[in-house]
């Protein structure tokens, strides 16, 4: 057994917009594909108000309880944007002017478009480490194991490039899907003595609709193939037996 | 002033298929759009896995600090759902069939068909009240103030109706939406003043991308008409001076 250390990391979306519906959350996902693919496990998610202490309280409960902490959301121009100055207070630090990060934007800007609003997203907690912004310049933030990216899908994906070399991973988690034709209940009881003989493979099973069929794709966990290609067989032998239609999915 | 009681809501999203990125959860815009409209305003979500103890523990914290729990996932037949029973001992209450939830299942598949897959769906904290499901059969349910809905979206939607008589709202949450074709930092400080002025209406400012141009969307959120109106106006007027274009989104 070569079992490395666990990695895992908690993310904290920051914004009234995803809970109040009018938004849908996709940095979750984006997020936890990428930290998977490099040995991290999400252990939690949690979505919160643009409310200063709450961000103070949850940053201060996830960064003790996870090894990295990445928050979304609240890191630009306007007065709704509280997340830099509340992680300073989380972190009992001061909340000042990143010198790197006004350079950055200083030269991003055309002469005279560097103005006060934009000047605001240069502010961060003291000793800050700045996260590259390949997309629209102002950069994210770490401050320790908090890793704070902005909200707009598009530009919080595009700098998670440059986070690679900060973040140590586990052993990357490895995944197998098996989809069937099949109802959940049908294959209950076999998948159960399947997890029952392999705990360490942590096993799902998610009902879908495709094409106006019903299907069950059951999802093989594992920092480890072996087990779960044992854990595979075992789920085919039954399949086999039951005569259960496979499918791609 | 007639100031209703706030009521809040905490949702939290049970399953391991988000954690992991591989499912994109839909079902908390859902939720969360679906009691805005009722007068309850989402405080909190949280997605956590398929663990005994961490569902126990997340459900003993969040039903006592919200009015309501909203829970997804975990109700099915097979072994990764434990929703049920985690329920059942953070209440400390017993985990047992639910007579009426048996007779329902029992009618609705053809005889042979209620197996012990199924039947482990009928399993319910003790005194648990039943929420119908229009779609598929297998009744979500509630005790006390937590309630437990499916993962499955579209069969978590078609089981909200059946939910509204047991749910007290306060006043409805009013909202409006001005898009802008500006950048955030061109109305950050106009924006900061019109939110100083006024205080009990909740102001976002969401950056957006459409048809390859840049905008802005301004969302104002309160229980009081009279109140977004007066902000809209102030909002309008900066608009105005600055002659930033008004667009549809």
């Amino acid at each position: 057994m070569n079992k490395k250390t666990k990695v895992n990391a908690a993310i904290l979306i920051i914004g009234n917009e995803i809970l109040s519906g009018r938004t849908q959350d996709t940095n979750t996902s984006t997020l936890a594909t990428w930290l998977n693919s490099i040995g991290v496990k999400v252990n939690e998610v949690r979505v919160i108000p643009d409310v200063e202490k709450t961000i103070i309280d949850t940053v201060n409960v996830l960064r003790k309880e996870n090894n990295y902490v990445f928050t979304t959301g609240g890191i630009g121009p306007t007065h709704d944007d509280i997340t830099a100055s509340s992680v300073s207070k989380a972190f009992g630090v001061k909340y000042e002017i990143h010198k790197e990060a006004y350079k950055i934007l200083e030269n991003y800007y055309k002469p005279g478009e560097f103005n006060e609003g934009r000047q605001r997203m240069v502010w961060m907690p003291e000793k800050a480490e700045l996260i590259l912004n390949p997309t629209s310049g102002a950069p994210g933030f770490s401050i320790e194991n908090v890793f704070c990216l902005p909200g707009v899908p598009s530009i919080m994906k595009s700098m998670l490039g440059g986070l690679k070399n900060k973040i140590v991973g586990g052993e990357p988690i490895l995944s197998q899907t098996i989809s069937l034709r099949t109802v959940e209940s049908e294959i209950a009881q076999s998948l159960t003595k399947v997890q029952n003989n392999n705990k360490d493979v942590e096993i799902g099973s998610y009902p879908f609709f495709h094409a106006g069929k019903l299907g069950v794709s059951i999802v093989l966990r594992s920092e480890n193939q072996s087990k779960i290609d044992i854990c595979n067989s075992q789920i085919l032998e039954f399949i086999k037996q039951k005569k259960i239609e496979v499918v791609d999915r």
